[in-house]
């Protein structure tokens, strides 16, 4: 065991590490022993920030559902045609999935063994059914193309923006930028590929 | 340990269970004895049809790539427009994807342990090639909206079509049916949702 260095964790800071560590091994794979040797402090340290594992995968999941559900309060959310709305949604959220990507990408891979767990997977269809729902009014504006299938659409429309998650890396060289990246996916989404 | 049962299995049907397990458990977390049990007959048994899982693994993502790769000979695939081929490339992916689900989810998955993962890494990354170089030819022909980044939409377009496997579920009520989950992937990506 390496010498524990001083405990000068913040709450934020101290999730930051445990959010790679849960990313690395799995939630269920993790052990508070695992996050104590991650951290460099002792687990009774860690025991003083939080008290248990369960504690931080509830705190990381909320910033991402907090980031994700903020977007659709954003006044460009709120008003004007279903189908702008949308847009603008679509485009927030893969701002949102970039800027918190680690904790977006452990949203998106529990999977309900514990209550945290459930509740997280509550929460990400009930996101699902508020976008549903704009698709659904786009649609009766007249605004979809008439085969759209509104549930089919939401499902394909998540899977493109959270593949984003196994590829995007902030800052890397090479890559897209966050700003190409929303537009892309906005554009892809809504106009295709194809020229018209 | 439950009576073993006789040995009935062809290598495809013994293969199907296999790759089962490997998706339920991961395949490093996989064991023979795993094998053995799910497959109700003996580890020899099993020894007599493969020398290795990891031979096993080897079968299972070849049959994944043999659909794939096998739809990039397909004469619609090579002749006539570039955008054209790319349509049919798409659909016909999105259709193998369903039809060899378990296959195409095991590949998907494999994250580089093996050999035999870093070679399905390795096909894996010169499918998306193929499918780049004609994103690039559709671009060239003036076939795709100028602001289309070839990389980037590629990311995009395979992130919505391996999403799938995530809920689509073959026969399963509600669900909407394989040829319909084709076309709207097709018409999702090329002319988008909202209407022109």
């Amino acid at each position: 065991m390496t010498m524990a260095k001083r405990d000068t964790y913040t709450p934020d800071s101290l999730l930051a590490v445990a959010v790679e560590v849960f990313i690395e091994r799995g939630y269920d794979g993790t052990s508070m022993e695992h996050l104590s040797k991650a951290a460099g402090i002792s687990k009774s340290s860690i025991y003083h920030h939080v008290r248990s594992k369960e504690e931080l995968l509830h705190r990381a999941i909320s910033r991402a559902l907090d980031g994700l559900f903020g977007v659709l309060e954003e006044p460009a959310a709120l008003q004007g045609r279903a189908i702008e709305r949308l847009e603008h949604v679509t485009r927030r959220v893969t701002e949102v999935l970039m800027d918190e990507l680690p904790y977006v990408t452990l949203l998106l891979r529990v999977r309900g063994n514990t209550d945290t767990e459930r509740w997280a997977m509550e929460r990400r269809r009930e996101f699902d059914h508020e976008v549903s729902a704009l698709l659904k009014q786009a649609a009766a504006d007249g605004d979809l193309r008439d085969d759209v299938d509104v549930r089919l659409a939401t499902r394909l429309l998540f899977g493109m923006i959270n593949s984003i998650v196994e590829w995007y890396r902030p800052g890397r060289g090479g890559t897209a930028n966050r700003d190409e990246v929303a537009e892309a996916v906005v554009r892809t989404a809504f106009a295709g590929l194809r020229r018209p």
